[in-house]
């Protein structure tokens, strides 16, 4: 397939609207044509401390044309492989899912519609929060499917069951995905320092057939054993919240906590998935852009996605 | 009374916590003794395009500490008075509301009980926002109490009734105010531009007894004219949305609108007020930090409810 | 014709793919559909001080959003006129020209071509800046149509003919405007400081046949006066450069002036020559969002445009 | 005399080294040759509040060469002059005072040793600050010198006689002014708002002789009364703190006060002053580059001081 | 014991007044009733390159807030430990010394003053600098006291005995500490790059018995045998310049040096001496909001702070 | 020889003019006397995504000043070797090649010939950017001397021959380089992720003889590894586009890429090659202040090529 500057535009990065990765537009929700879809979904009243998780996709989005610079698919060296050609997969981007203020519920609500949307056409939804109450939505989304793992990356445990009658927040979503029959089990890692969760906390997730490991521990234990504790062969659903990551280098988040992942150890982490199993849903969280003065984390989240969406596309049976 | 540099200490404005001019806290809210006790309500659910409010009480807080030298009251030289001695009126700050996250009925519910501490206790509250929204809390607090007219400084209407279920969000609080018995009118100030209010908004306003006034309008008719429409010794309650003011020195708020009041238009404005009727209680809402670089914002809000204050405490009997 | 929000979604400001006033995009050049016609241009290879206005665009485009609610149009009470109806006119967004890094010719040339397309479909054009030098692609774009008037707002005279072979750069547009015989004349209107075109420059205007105003100048003479100095009833470009407003309330601009316009002073002005006569092109430039940190500028700019745009397709016949 | 740009070089803004206006470096204070001699004195240990001051000169110094083309002088088409060519006077930068960590009184001496050495070449000093305890040293400089009534452009008073043995902070200097034989009056513009200064030090400063008036006094009296209270033909120091000027226009200082000076006012105010006497002095001081997010409070010193220069050099005999 | 959000209210992080980690305010210096108390020291006169650490307390108190839960302490689930509970120790917050701008002398005696009442009241004094040169006041505070071993964290040595007569700036302390006989040894780790301190000031520490090491030579040698390099079971006082750390996470620091510790690295070298002897008290300096634009490094010294606090309360005998 | 120290002054950093480690100026470049030649080359046409590098060599020359306290070299303990004595080498500062806007070959010819001028004064070029594209003119400018071996640090491989007519634009130089005979093989690490060249670029690359490593295999191999690749004793010229470091420790440039290098692995790698051979030039590129917001990146840049020139004067013959 031919490069788009073989065609009359040279199309730089900092040219033409913002979706994801450039990708074409689908604004019919019963007429995805695609194999990844992108929704966004800006939602940020789940949050604890700072907000701003809502300009998330935009940041997300604006951040994905710095590397669409018009080529058929992104070469890597270091594997010799081009990836993102369009024979390996057809990306769309349908747009975010409708948020209406001081209401929570309604705003999941929204957001499962959406995903539903996606999983009805066949396609893997890559979802960009928002804060982490998003992953409840897409969460429920599933329901009826085949059962699948989750890999949770974050600095904190999002494991409370409920305080003051909050069920839904940001530090509730892998309490509620633990909860589901076709979330088969939960990998979370990063987690570390001073936590939203208790004691109890912790114990409930392991109860309830969580591993969790800190960076130290995965640092520690090396790729290799930390991949071979997810089960190989799996549906693995990836939610990744922006603080899983140092705040070096992903500052713009809500509750950055210090002593987190760098980028290879992450995308190495999920590209050994990418080949371990089937990669069926992905959101990336906590992306918020008013602590972002530079844009670098947004950048981070773009380059993680599409390596990882590049990844999972080339390495997908 | 001396002043505070008489005594050990020279107390810099950027020295000590950081409590409303400095003033004494008190967290017994059932021991409120006070002239004017100052509550933070840092909500931003309610917020339509950038939230971050939340953290404006602390960000007003901090830049009140620049005007508290330590002197006893502060000296006017134009006026020639010398305004918060503390033999007009004590001043205490009891701290903020307690916010639960995705619940903004319980979160009204908590700061209206803060204000109603406040009224029991016979003090003027000053409540520090937050989003506008937090003015329904504080008007339903009054409920039971002598009718009062609401001053209303604003860049928008925010007179929605409901729109896909939202009630009480930073849209619907005039409307909501104007809905209550012991609201007896309302004069809205600075209205302007593209508004989220529709064409039936303005006529329901103006059919529920509002007075309604542009930037334009009021610099057009004078501050003298302005005054004469509202209504002579009555009980005023203010409610200062800082994007009432001008983006040129009010940038840190979340949906900034250009065209805007200038410092001294509003000062003017509430101190005729001051001296016209009784003030009963203020709220001032969506400074938004994250967007306030610099800080001017907070110290705008701060500066303005300082000389307000300070006139209120003079001017009343 | 119904609301947005009477359909399924509530839409707020912050949802959605960011085109300018949420309108539709239209790829296909040589369909372009519509009443107005909006082309980004992010090229600022022209600048002299600093640059940046590359991502003016895409900055114009998002703050627009926060006007854009889903109501259908603007109900401004002030005039008690909704603007920007359905039935008023159409607006589409049709990209950006394609730039190409270290060719300013060409990267003018793409300019002009795509607003050679929009009159080709009879629409009116709105060129989102990119420095100043993109007026001169899209005055070049105007030829062999019936003369019009340029009407300039700008902190700088912009009537440099060459220096060091600079023909096309930022400095220059005014003058390439003068030269062109369907330029039937000018009206520069803000002009005000240390200048960077010397004597030579000014005189040259004159006899060519300018009229130069300052900030202070058009304040003395007063809105009536200076309308009735441009000629009735004829076809005006407006060019708008951010920086002949004040740098209170634009400071996101590459070479800021003190001393600018207000809101209220451009807006009346040109709504005055929107009843005045027939406005067939628009250009706004050097929006620079790196210097914009609170998005002020931005805001500014749509809010502009928005109503400028609103009141063209009301008053026009 | 010849343009820059005739020479080999265009020279743009961006390029060359920082001196103020790009006049040339005079490192040997013994061989200062110049009507004008600008001394940065980067010292902030006297500020109560926010410090960064220390930055000032470099930022200024920065901001200048913004309007430093490489043209001959600088023309003003509203006055149709010709201003700053080198025939009517020869700027030079002679670099910075020296500061001593820790040792403000030093500190001081240093900044009167810079002053007196350019004094003592005839030269008309430009001092950049650094906070406003800096103009101490330089009208300790002038001891000696012919009598000379200081004009003070603040929102402060700056009047304060001693508060726990401080005499030389930011808060002190026109009191010691005051004090001088060598100060025969002085004229206090701008003050405004809760004051750092009591009711005893207004009395104090109106007991030795000051004027002072707000800017809403200013205002009201209009610039030609005001100008008319300042003794005619005598010998002019300025003093000019940057807050007096409005937060919009100058958030970048430590202290700012809502409600204050706009640009013309205090260039028409000065330029007034540089024909009705002889300017023999000027300090600006208090610019604090970290609250100066996008340079527009360095801009402003910058083009207020070339334009206060220009019209200085020449309305003298 | 309970946890706060078994009482009425939930207390997210960003709602209340910000003391350290939400702790008891104690303004009574006289009736100091803790383990640790924590002392601001808002003192930044001693800076050589760039100020603002005088604003440093307000911002570690603020940061600390993030990781005040309303748990009561903090469970750890890398040690299985919760630290922080109230039977463990009692933290208090007193507060801040009075600084009097322009004079060290006196500020850092104000310094000295409250460390002296900590210790007089038994408790482990904790201070929030300001610039380094607050650690002389502290270390002097410790005058009488049993002999300690100073540890410190930093990216310059700080060894200057005197320059220009400045003996007690930033640049001073650590020479200052080895002078003292109550100081019986020193080790300085992180010391890197293009030095303050010359050849001379080097050969004077390891003369006067201080063993230095960089960031290379301590992660060359390991965390275990760094520590062996420190006596056994003695009394340690921890100064801790934010500088120490790397510029990716301290950023908002006056003088940044790359090539800095990272979080961990720090962390487990402090927590290792919590086991190896006596904590007798902490200060942690030159945080400097302005420089810190997303508040990260304040996050990093709140988040070292409680965690390093925690582990000395809870292995403590 | 003499500290400055013992002359008159302290000459704290932030005092004085801001050449490059405040070296004298040269601005006649037919006099150049020197070992070491600083030329600035504020250009950025060339970039294709964020702009702003044009004031890289003002943010880098204001940054090293931090390393500027005056002592007589810069003594570094780890190596016990006293780096940038007069007695190694005369450092000078010629200012800046003049940048012609929207002309990149004019202004490519102008950096070309500050280059050769410090050629024919027989020092050492040091090139401060600017974007990349500048490194073209420093390579020209080397024509007719001994052949000589390119290092080049970067994130981004920079060999695309041609696209839409650009061949000297950011994208380019390492091509541009490759084609000159002068150059004899070329060297570049630290290239990583989704790429601007395509795999054909790749390809070109290593037919023309060059070595390229990602930022991981660096790693994997070592230090002395990569060093044994690079023809030993051979001449070397630098080019360093900061993007080659992590944006951890570099945000602020126009396109950044996560997974960089970290300071000493650079570090290192030139202090090696400084003693395998002879460095006859660098240029170090890509710095763009307004993306610096606290400055980290300047000091990055001034860090590294302080100790760099240091270690380059010291191990030459």
């Amino acid at each position: 397939m031919a490069n788009a500057y073989d065609r009359g535009r040279l199309d730089l990065p900092f040219t033409g609207f913002c979706t994801f990765a450039k990708a074409p537009i689908c604004p019919d929700w019963d007429a995805i044509d695609a194999t990844v879809a992108v929704l966004g979904a800006p939602l940020d009243m789940g949050t604890q401390w700072r907000a701003g998780a809502r300009f998330g996709p935009r940041a997300i989005r604006e951040a994905s044309t710095l590397f669409s610079f018009g080529h058929d698919g992104a070469y890597d060296f270091e594997d010799d492989v081009t990836y993102l050609t369009a024979d390996q997969g057809r990306i769309v981007d349908i747009g975010d899912a409708d948020i209406v203020h001081t209401d929570q519920i309604r705003s999941l609500a929204n957001i499962e519609f959406g995903v539903r949307k996606i999983l009805a056409a066949g396609a893997i939804p890559v979802v960009l929060g928002g804060d982490h109450s998003v992953n409840i939505g897409c969460i429920n989304a599933f329901e009826g499917e085949a059962p699948f793992h989750v890999v949770h990356i974050d600095a904190h445990l999002d494991f409370v069951d409920e305080r003051h009658g909050v069920r839904f927040g940001h530090g509730n979503p892998l309490r509620r995905a633990a909860e589901k029959p076709w979330v088969s089990g939960l990998t979370q890692l990063g987690i570390r320092n001073v936590s939203s969760t208790n004691r109890q906390g912790y114990e409930d997730a392991r109860a309830m057939g969580s591993d969790i490991l800190s960076v130290r521990q995965v640092r520690k234990l090396g790729l290799d054993a930390v991949i071979a504790r997810i089960p190989a062969g799996a549906r693995y659903y990836f939610t990744i919240d922006i603080d899983g990551f140092d705040p070096s280098i992903a500052p713009g988040t809500g509750t950055p906590s210090h002593g987190g992942f760098l980028y290879y150890e992450v995308l190495e982490l999920l590209e050994a998935l990418a080949k371990r199993g089937q990669v069926i849903g992905i959101d990336l969280v906590e992306v918020a852009p008013d602590y972002d003065h530079t844009g670098g984390t947004a950048i981070l989240a773009a380059q993680l996605l599409m390596n990882v969406i590049g990844r999972v596309l080339h390495h997908r049976r």
